[in-house]
């Protein structure tokens, strides 16, 4: 599950805090070696990345199967490796209370592993998406066409410190024959780079080609600078991560980028809704795991039912620790809720903070989520058929929700398995990619001699 | 079709050419305005285009369908007004004879504008591609999830001089549900003013909102790269020309981008071709339009088959003046072809040259192509099984043919109707880009209550 963090502590460290850095050599060792300058050094791994990615690209799924199997096999063998290097991770971040929610992210414990090897297996036990074709026809000229899924090449994923993020874009992108060239969060950089040596490891040894999951292993704005105009050699970014990281890419990037920005998610209690469910849905969207992207930012309540509805919910809220702030109209009913400022509507909150406000209507309700929704998960609970037809059809959002919870939108509980993230990008893929949007295509066409007439 | 010219010329056009410039009003009417700062201009323009996509995303296909109708009309109504404005662009480029191949490639006929009209006509008869849901699956907890077709959004579309693009990409955004943007070359201007005018001129008349066809009624390239960053009004942004303007979209694009690039496109004849076939394809593949992106500029030839096959093939080229140029054991068996330059291999001529290449083996002919190819379109000659499906394999590029001319990788020819280009991209839409990948996802989720557990 994709959790966002700004990036700005990430982004504002410099070259000075690293003065010889140990380089991945193209025999997988770790050396001390005099240091490359940044474009040296991001034109060696890239180089690397582009040179296994026509191998890999062809290798049998059993090869990648088998190697994805070995890779669970060594992250719990290694648990010991793993968190005596997520300790210093977190030594680093020292007792600062405010960085504690970053720090509970970065932490690791030996379940937290296991529970990586499980998701490992899972993507090894999913389809290969790679070399289907789900039709071909053939043309009035006798020319036979198809589409065929191949790899996108190499994808560069530039996320945040959450270490399992390691592993899953490490195995999906190999699952998918995609080489993937990781640029984590320099806060989890230790962890981080044991996580790849031995992901990328026991790859080599299981016949992948080496540099097909390679690490940039310098902490150094300057290489994600220099990364984000490799347009030779790396066919797609994926970001993942807060506004400043995203101000990177879009300002830096040469690549294609596919968004995994932040989400703004509302939900809307119509006049005819079951208000019971309504309630359910409302705290397991803004409680369950506030702090991801899918949950609910602002809750838009119908003024019909506002005063049955709110108070209640209200207290519940309050009661799991979750901080309310309210329209003027939300105060009359609920005079125990902070007044919102005009800025709280639309901002991510990410943690127990919810917006509320109620509205006229439906077009109301509407044009709040078009005014201050991110486009991201939109959820409306009711029992009118019609109002429920006009929100899927009128509501802008990689997923659209007519009485279910917001925190749904996700790969495994749409049926999708595992995902690198919730893309928010209206190309490509939109709302959980998983190994098929991992995937492009090359049309292949067998003929009998045809031309163009 | 796609076809591609260097628009160097366009961008190298600066303010100091445009004192005063008509405006587009949100009326639709032209008029001289004080001028707008290229910043306002393009907030002003983009802003409107915005606005307007909500509103065409929810038409019917009726309405839809019914504009097009018109403006295929109106295309023919007005067929003297638009040859005029043309007259007007073909004087600008005066005698200059090297400009030649430019002109032609401007200049209109009442054929065709004709062809234009029936291009609207055939848009009108092919299927919505918005709407569609192919598969909708329940998960065990009982929640529905659906996948929907939806427009992009707005679409900016970068261009050369021929006037039927501005035909083809507004007409083909107005059936996917994509408000456009068009930005044309500066050297059509007055050709495409006219084109857009009587298209959204028409439009509006039929009920679409004011502003899906946006045309940017200003030559200078700021306002080029003043549209690259307009990544909150603008989602997609389709770049169709030659090298200096695919730099300047990389280099100032915040919003996603989908390039049409180059195409240098190879036939390798086998050993086991039948040859007859090999020469008809190769005649085929360069001559019968050798300014396309899908025409043949590389020839690489089995050096068991050359003797037999080339002297023979390099006549027939030179009979259709194409001037044929090669390795040094080509020019061993057809003295009269010139020696190839080494940076003749992988160069996109676009015109009657093509640089030819005696092989050992297909493994040669592969990493030649891995080379030098611009991963567009690429076909082998063969009658042999398995090379003809290592080659389908191996061969990464947005077509991979064969026996088959190079010049097939068309949307028509492959039976998906009108393209707006051939995609160069590995994200969304690679190859011949038609109404469906015009559109993007979203996910809808009809519930009864289902939560996070």
């Amino acid at each position: 599950m994709p959790e966002q963090q700004d990036q700005q502590n990430d982004l504002e460290r410099t070259t000075s805090q690293t003065s010889t850095v140990s380089v991945e050599t193209p025999q997988g060792e770790a050396q001390q070696e005099p240091e490359l300058s940044v474009p040296e050094y991001v034109r060696t791994l890239v180089t690397r990345a582009r040179s296994a990615s026509s191998k890999l690209a062809s290798l049998s799924s059993h090869v990648k199967n088998q190697a994805l199997l070995a890779m669970a096999e060594a992250l719990e063998a290694k648990v010991e490796d793993i968190l005596a290097e997520n300790e210093k991770d977190l030594a680093a971040y020292g007792e600062n209370p405010e960085k504690q929610a970053s720090a509970d992210r970065l932490k690791l414990t030996p379940e937290r592993i296991a529970e990586m090897a499980r998701g490992v297996r899972a993507v090894a036990n999913l389809p290969d998406p790679l070399g289907s074709m789900p039709k071909m026809w053939t043309r009035p000229n006798g020319m036979q066409v198809g589409r065929v899924r191949v790899p996108i090449g190499v994808i560069g994923i530039i996320y945040e410190s959450r270490p399992n993020v390691t592993v899953d874009s490490a195995v999906l992108c190999l699952k998918s024959g995609n080489v993937c060239v990781l640029r984590g969060g320099s806060d989890a950089i230790q962890t981080n780079r044991m996580l790849a040596k031995i992901l990328s490891d026991t790859a080599d040894a299981q016949g992948i080609p080496p540099g097909a999951i390679s690490f940039v292993d310098r902490p150094d704005r300057e290489v994600v600078e220099e990364l984000l105009k490799q347009d030779r050699d790396v066919d797609l970014i994926i970001p993942r991560g807060g506004p400043s990281l995203m101000k990177t890419v879009a300002e830096h990037a040469t690549i294609p980028v596919l968004k995994h920005d932040e989400g703004v998610c509302h939900v809307y209690v119509d006049q005819d809704a079951d208000l019971a469910m309504a309630e359910t849905i409302c705290l397991n969207a803004k409680v369950q795991r506030p702090s991801t992207c899918n949950a609910m930012e602002g809750l838009l309540v119908n003024q019909v039912v506002a005063r049955t509805f709110l108070p209640a919910l209200v207290n519940k809220l309050h009661e799991a620790g979750v901080e309310v702030r309210g329209c003027p109209k939300t105060l009359q009913l609920c005079p125990d809720v902070k007044p919102a400022a005009e800025d709280d509507f639309g901002k991510e909150f990410l943690s127990r903070i919810l917006a509320v406000r109620i509205v006229k209507h439906l077009d109301e309700a509407l044009d709040h989520i078009a005014k201050y929704g991110s486009r991201h998960t939109e959820a409306i609970v009711t029992n009118d058929y019609a109002r429920a037809m006009r929100f899927l059809r009128e509501v802008d959002a990689s997923a659209v929700m007519v009485n279910a919870s917001t925190r749904l939108n996700d790969g495994y509980q749409f049926g999708l398995g595992a995902e690198i993230g919730i893309s928010t990008s209206r190309i490509h893929a939109r709302g959980p990619m998983g190994l098929e949007e991992l995937t492009c295509s090359k049309f292949i066409v067998m003929g009998s001699g045809q031309i163009r007439e």
